[in-house]
């Protein structure tokens, strides 16, 4: 199998995308020893090989797992509570759940049990997880290259920084959209290597490819000390903070241009399962998707247009399963998860067995993949619905009503960036980042938190932009809370601008 | 409190030691932001900041954990069964557990529940399991110095991986004991820094402190092209390979070196709790210790020795709890736990709350840091059984009688050490690893696997002192089959022998 996996690396004409430093990794354990091929091994061999304690060791006998139906699964949900932040207990334990349990020794191939989910176990994963990802990648977005494989990793935090090592050796460089999710620049700069922002055009909902184009065509002379590109780093499905979907005609020119100038697509997709249907302020219940409608409705990864195998897509399961859990799993060329595998070898090692389990029969308890996505759309649901209470709020505000604010109708996601018209007042763009920041003054006293354009961008031209904030609809409570987030965030932009307007006479 | 932890760190005088780039490294989130001081902040806000779901968006509503009273509760552990690796479903389920539920929302301060336990949380770990692992700190081996803390992590091997990214820059030497856990290699060479091979010394049960003391003291002469070592890496209670317990003199003067050259002390100790009193053919029952007593057995930390804050020790839950939960901990000065905790940012950000959830809340269930040190005893216990199955095996065999082999009792841990008498045939010590190689291919047909001497170092001296292999007591599923892996040994290394002695004729 090695001599395979050897040999179909060294075939694949992508290799040299691998950073230098990655390559020369190489994963090898003191308990393994080679044989010759005439020794004939006894056939109920006993380990007195690696410390592995037998898993009559473990303190745990059996896990008991109680799941909801839905989320927010109380009616209180949906209604005000006299005081929102406090839980209800006893409503909690009594409304109707059904579970699973995981024992110490099952027979069944798809399910984890403790005997293998508590033990030390393949840095790729543990086997059952690993299918059910390759079935869940397979029925979603099947890649249109041969080869790629899967591997589970620590959360989509760990599988960003696993894909920038990949890639990047010193001094290389990352395009990056020019608004992000910044904590990817740490990995780059812990690398050393270099971020360079990408033009998101915002009539294509993505990337502006003539800019880029452009940019690469002249790189030598726009970019005269930087090496040129190694990858693209892109969030093309509910882009953060935009919420923005790239069309699948500007995936296909963003792909033609990493063939044409040779570079990798990271491609992280957190969001593109809260697929969000257009706002409409008089919207009636939606007609129940089936999951092959909620599939077409997120269909346009990279990977379905991908020929060659440069596409290295990074998910997680904390968006639609529980961000604690530290479990995510990356879909690419075998060659380039192999090159993962061999960093998580000397890095996180193996993700978290518990974790693992905790999803693994989940999905299995659910009826396996088409379970797991009516589980997603559900989570969408109540995504949806949260969309148009905050819309429905700020749409009401005196804020909206004075056109002080611009709302961008999010495509996907959770969260609803809205544009603060501050060519109202005489704020220059190059004190957009002083505004918002008293913006932020305004709303703690208001009682909400948010997050500002300049902390999402990295580059001069996109600071002279990022005069708008992103909200999420993800936290509150409940929908009464949400929506007096949202009135307290409009009352903050009122407050702003009363402020500047007194200060621009 | 970030502005005290600065001024802090500024003061530590051992700040040097940390690499270059972990003092380069630093965090920032894109939600936090300053605000001025004269803001009054609401007194009950709501976020729209960061994407955090709300946990009524967790598919799980609780969780029960059923635990065992003791490790192989089933008596079918100490007798032989007629399939000893088939499971007994059955049995398992029949023998009483007690349990504890892990609720979505708890008030108890040393209780993590699912709200928190399945959520984004904080890099160094879930506050309830940072304070036992620093109550367990404090009752089993108090640091010397003060601004002691500890950091969660993911298992022993990131742990390790974090101790090496912390002090060593590219050049940079790791001193290393000459036999030792190899996977730290690949740790030190992805950092490109070098491995330099400490004599260890059987007779005072650790680091020869003379040999030692010489190769620092002419280090220049000895070694012109190699930076002074930044730090030590050792293995000191239960080392692993070999069952040695350094001394505490032995110990004394190790840290007298790292003073007198300024280097760091990287202390692994997965194994110093498993602490074996030495071996008895005719061993009575011991009398049960009391949880001071066990304490009084293995409390020769280099933490309780240290006083300048130089000693960062790594621990893991894999061995007294179950490996495949990921989870270990580090101790160490705040400063060194503030720079580790930078890098799990970017790497592996927070550990699994679930493997936390499982910790924690059975040691709370337990009753707290004794009733944890009362598992680790019962688990210390089955582990002293086993060494006596395992030597009385190897001390009857025929092997034993002919004088091929000499079997150090270790002094804790699950691994026992058996020297080969290889100076009974014509092998040459330069050939001792083509030898050893070849008691794998026996071991093989007569169905043992074990590890061998010179897959545990690294060096061209030490690999001439190869000639022994290291046998895991943990792994098998109960005495018997312990017993049988040990009499296939046994008959391996006659098999080698007849072998060898037939070559030498």
């Amino acid at each position: 199998m090695e001599a395979v996996l050897t040999s179909t690396q060294k075939s694949f004409p992508l290799e040299h995308l691998i950073s230098k430093h990655a390559q020369k990794r190489f994963s090898k354990h003191f308990s393994v020893n080679k044989t010759s091929k005439d020794i004939v091994p006894h056939p109920h061999p006993i380990s007195l090989g690696a410390g592995v304690p037998h898993h009559g060791f473990f303190p745990v006998k059996a896990i008991k797992v109680e799941l909801v139906d839905e989320p927010f699964p109380q009616e209180s949900t949906h209604l005000p509570t006299p005081s929102s932040s406090s839980e209800n207990l006893t409503q909690s334990i009594a409304s109707t759940t059904d579970s699973f349990t995981v024992p110490q020794v099952s027979d069944e191939a798809d399910e984890i049990d403790l005997r293998y989910g508590l033990q030390y176990a393949a840095i790729e994963g543990l086997p059952p997880l690993v299918n059910y990802t390759k079935q869940f990648v397979e029925r979603c977005f099947p890649p249109a290259f041969q080869d790629w494989t899967t591997i589970i990793t620590n959360g989509a935090g760990n599988g960003l920084n696993k894909a920038c090592d990949l890639f990047l050796d010193e001094g290389d460089t990352l395009l990056i959209e020019e608004f992000t999710f910044t904590p990817i620049l740490a990995s780059v700069r812990d690398l050393n290597a270099n971020a360079y922002p990408v033009k998101l055009d915002f009539s294509a909902d993505g990337i502006d490819v003539r800019a880029l184009d452009f940019v690469l065509a002249n790189w030598n002379t726009v970019n005269p000390t930087l090496k040129f590109p190694k990858a693209l780093y892109t969030i093309a499905n509910g882009q953060n903070p935009l919420g923005l979907v790239a069309t699948r005609e500007n995936k296909l020119a963003i792909y033609a241009l990493a063939e044409k100038y040779d570079f990798a697509i990271i491609e992280d997709d957190p969001y593109g399962y809260l697929a969000l249907p257009p706002y409409q302020s008089d919207r009636k219940e939606e007609a129940p998707l089936t999951i092959d409608e909620f599939i077409s409705k997120f269909d346009s990864s990279y990977l379905t247009i991908d020929h060659s195998g440069r596409v290295v897509r990074v998910e997680t399961f904390s968006k639609i399963y529980a961000p604690g859990l530290r479990l995510g799993f990356i879909i690419a060329h075998q060659s380039f998860i192999h090159a993962i595998a061999n960093y998580s070898n000397i890095s996180t090692r193996s993700p978290s067995g518990p974790s693992q389990i905790l999803v693994n029969n989940a999905i299995k308890h659910w009826g396996g993949i088409d379970g797991w996505l009516a589980w997603i759309l559900k989570v969408r649901g109540e995504y949806v619905k949260r969309r148009d209470v905050m819309l429905d709020t700020l749409f009401q505000s005196q804020a909206a009503k004075d056109g002080y604010i611009k709302v961008i109708d999010p495509q996907a996601g959770m969260f609803v960036s809205v544009v603060l018209n501050l060519d109202k007042s005489s704020v220059e763009k190059n004190d957009y980042p002083a505004a918002m920041n008293r913006l932020v003054e305004k709303s703690v006293e208001n009682g909400v938190t948010l997050v500002i354009g300049p902390n999402m961008c990295f580059s001069e031209s996109a600071m002279e932009r990022s005069n708008f904030v992103r909200l999420t609809i993800a936290s509150a409570a409940n929908h009464e809370e949400l929506a007096e987030a949202s009135r307290r965030f409009a009352k903050s932009v009122s407050d702003l601008f009363a402020e500047l307007l007194l200060d621009g006479e």
